[in-house]
């Protein structure tokens, strides 16, 4: 594959874009003011339209192909597309965006035809989600989650040997920036051996990556760890929202349910894995004494190069700090390489017993928090449980999370040599 | 509503049919020999061709729409219709089918057109299936597992209070007749600390009764339990097949997996909940000491007749059974009157903290075991874990099941003075 990573774009905006250089060129489903919805590409400050690149004939052999599904009001089609087309449509998406195009001035004589500003464009899901499944493969979390509820025993048995996961509920994920409506449900006051019915009163965020699974599997045929990496389309930012009170009554013995059903946001781009190819890296080390992972799970290159060196950002800012112009603060700071289990054992483990994925199903990774104080992705571990408030800018303060609160991820990468990229915002303020 | 109960068809078969008689008319998609995938309804020994019946302009009206919807290759836009207008079409299906219909001679001419053998038909799933629930509202199951793996604490704290539940994997929901392939996995072999990977040992069934829902709600709005009733469309039988070795390795905290995940069955045809009224009785009263459901889980009308009165019943035939002739034996007799919390308390309480279902959404009820031996409904129960193993006719025991093994479940309501009707079969035979 040829380097790219020193083109730059004649489009102004791209160059230098901390979310989206000409390098990244993430897909999503967006509408264009009093248009439909229909398939973008976000570069710098604008979005690539294209629904109008195609009716433009802007590309040509198996990208075309391909472009036509990316265009339409969902990328189910497109995710379904072997890697190595979507591949093919990726390299003439670079060329055409790159300075020194031959196509630059008939792409900029179609002005807002094709490319529209982003922020007068409305984003969507990108794609229908068949099936939601939520992993666990935050070992920092686990840890802290589990030194909450079980002291003696923070860390199950399994832990170290499944990557644990769950199926989450697809119908109430959503896109960045939809209010998120306070839950009302069952808990069970401290003390007490009757539960109370009322509005959830530990309202919490979780701090994840998202994996968009592309190419999917036949039901009884395993996905083996050493193609898992094919069937993995893109990533997204996801905020598992989480009804803390909620969660711990309900959650025995079959699991969370209405504590997270309630709605879960993700960012609405589509970063693709091609794009985060520079910033792969090893596998981090087990600490010693934990067990090797058994033989369905473990793959040279998975090891090698199967992690990812993310920066993720978490912000808060209170319905106070904005009548006010505070901005937004950061009141966490992870990365995706706390991730115990890489994601290509998260596919080979989630299809070994024959379970079939779909293009368009989503993964959560679980919740991504470091091992040092700053680095927590829930006020459940950075509150210690709502034992010590987070001190706000203003003189406010959160346990859990008030009407009018906002969170906001972001995510990075850097790596020497290479311009940074982001993921786009995950965004979602709550109402009562 | 006109009494249908006395009626009789002019398609002899339905009259005294265990399963399809008149007063039944339940829905699925069918291929015809040579044919594609369509809309139909169980009549005796035919199915009805609802895009043969549209073809030829047999319905007016809202019913002619509703028939429009019905026979096309998922029932999903035909059960987000109002259930007024799904009781429209089903008044007019009566008409045209019942004795005495002015359109009799005019059907029977059209023949094989539009009523084609059943056994000659290929059934698929009725709709795609956007998110699976499985509840566990069987109590006698709840507690006879509980005594397995809890024998101090049996009953969680939580279960009188919460329709506990857990979200299902929809992709690998298949109907019947699909052959179930044993799932591969880890599980942790009794005394030892290191898990194995292989196949499952101790491979089970669960009976339940599945839940088709009709129209759903938007996101953020609860349905309350008096209005549950008008979002659920039909019913089906479902076979939870579970992988127990690997279910007790993997299910700590977050609920069951991959031991779900490899398959779950169902029948083929929704039964609907017009046909199942007569079968409706009072929700059987809660034992002394049990405590009142919560104020949004109590409605006097769903109290008064929110439960059902359908039996339920689980055959075995192994391999050797088959080929000496021996038929298939009966291993459970239970009753759906063994749910402790009803179908609209289930509604209800999915939506109560905001989360959204959608037309063709699935429940499960959870394991339908009666209280008494016989009435068990999965082997884990039956054998006591695996203990007691299961005599079979032809000098064979089953602890779990074996290659060749086939589950068959079948549904029954009685009631003086009504006909007999029932759901058709869930079968599932296991390939190694």
């Amino acid at each position: 594959m040829t380097d790219t990573s020193r083109l730059h774009s004649w489009i102004a905006s791209a160059n230098q874009h901390a979310d989206f250089p000409l390098q990244n060129l993430p897909l999503g489903v967006f509408s264009p003011v009093g248009g439909e919805p229909r398939g973008g590409v976000a570069i710098g400050e604008l979005i690539f339209d294209l629904k109008a690149a195609v009716a433009h004939d802007l590309f040509s052999g198996e990208a075309a192909e391909a472009a036509v599904l990316a265009g339409g009001d969902s990328l189910n089609a497109f995710l379904a597309l072997p890697a190595a087309i979507r591949g093919a449509f990726r390299r003439q998406l670079t060329e055409l965006l790159a300075e020194g195009s031959p196509q630059q001035s008939r792409l900029e004589a179609l002005g807002e035809q094709l490319l529209h500003p982003a922020r007068a464009c409305r984003m969507h899901l990108p794609a229908r989600i068949g099936d939601y499944t939520d992993f666990y493969v935050g070992i920092h979390h686990a840890l802290n989650v589990g030194r909450l509820f079980r002291p003696d025993n923070p860390l199950l048995p399994n832990y170290k040997y499944v990557p644990i996961g769950y199926h989450g509920r697809a119908s109430t994920i959503v896109v960045s920036g939809t209010p998120v409506r306070r839950p009302h449900g069952q808990s069970l006051p401290p003390g007490q051996s009757v539960p109370v019915f009322g509005p959830c009163r530990r309202l919490d965020y979780e701090l994840e990556l998202g994996i968009w699974i592309g190419t999917g599997n036949e039901q009884g045929q395993p996905i083996p760890i050493g193609e898992a990496g094919e069937h993995v389309a893109g990533f997204c930012l996801l905020n598992d929202w989480s009804a803390r009170d909620m969660q711990a009554w309900e959650y025995q013995p079959l699991g969370p349910f209405l504590s997270k059903s309630f709605a879960t946001t993700i960012s609405p781009w589509v970063v693709t894995a091609e794009a985060l190819a520079p910033y792969r890296k090893a596998q981090p080390a087990r600490p010693q004494g934990d067990p090797q992972p058994l033989d369905y799970l473990l793959d040279a290159r998975d090891q090698a190069e199967g992690a990812f060196d993310i920066e993720l950002e978490v912000l808060l800012q209170t319905r106070s700090m904005r009548e006010r112009g505070l901005p937004p603060e950061r009141i966490a700071l992870s990365n995706t390489l706390n991730m115990y289990w890489t994601v290509a054992q998260m596919v080979a483990h989630h299809t070994v017993g024959g379970c079939k994925l779909q293009p368009g199903d989503l993964f959560g990774s679980g919740t991504l928090s470091g091992p040092e104080p700053g680095s927590l992705g829930s006020l459940l571990e950075t509150t210690r449980g709502g034992r010590l408030p987070l001190p706000l800018p203003g003189g406010e303060q959160r346990t859990y999370l008030e009407a009018g609160d906002e969170i906001i991820m972001r995510a990075r990468c850097r790596r020497e040599g290479f311009p940074s990229l982001g993921f786009g915002e995950c965004r979602g303020t709550i109402v009562d």
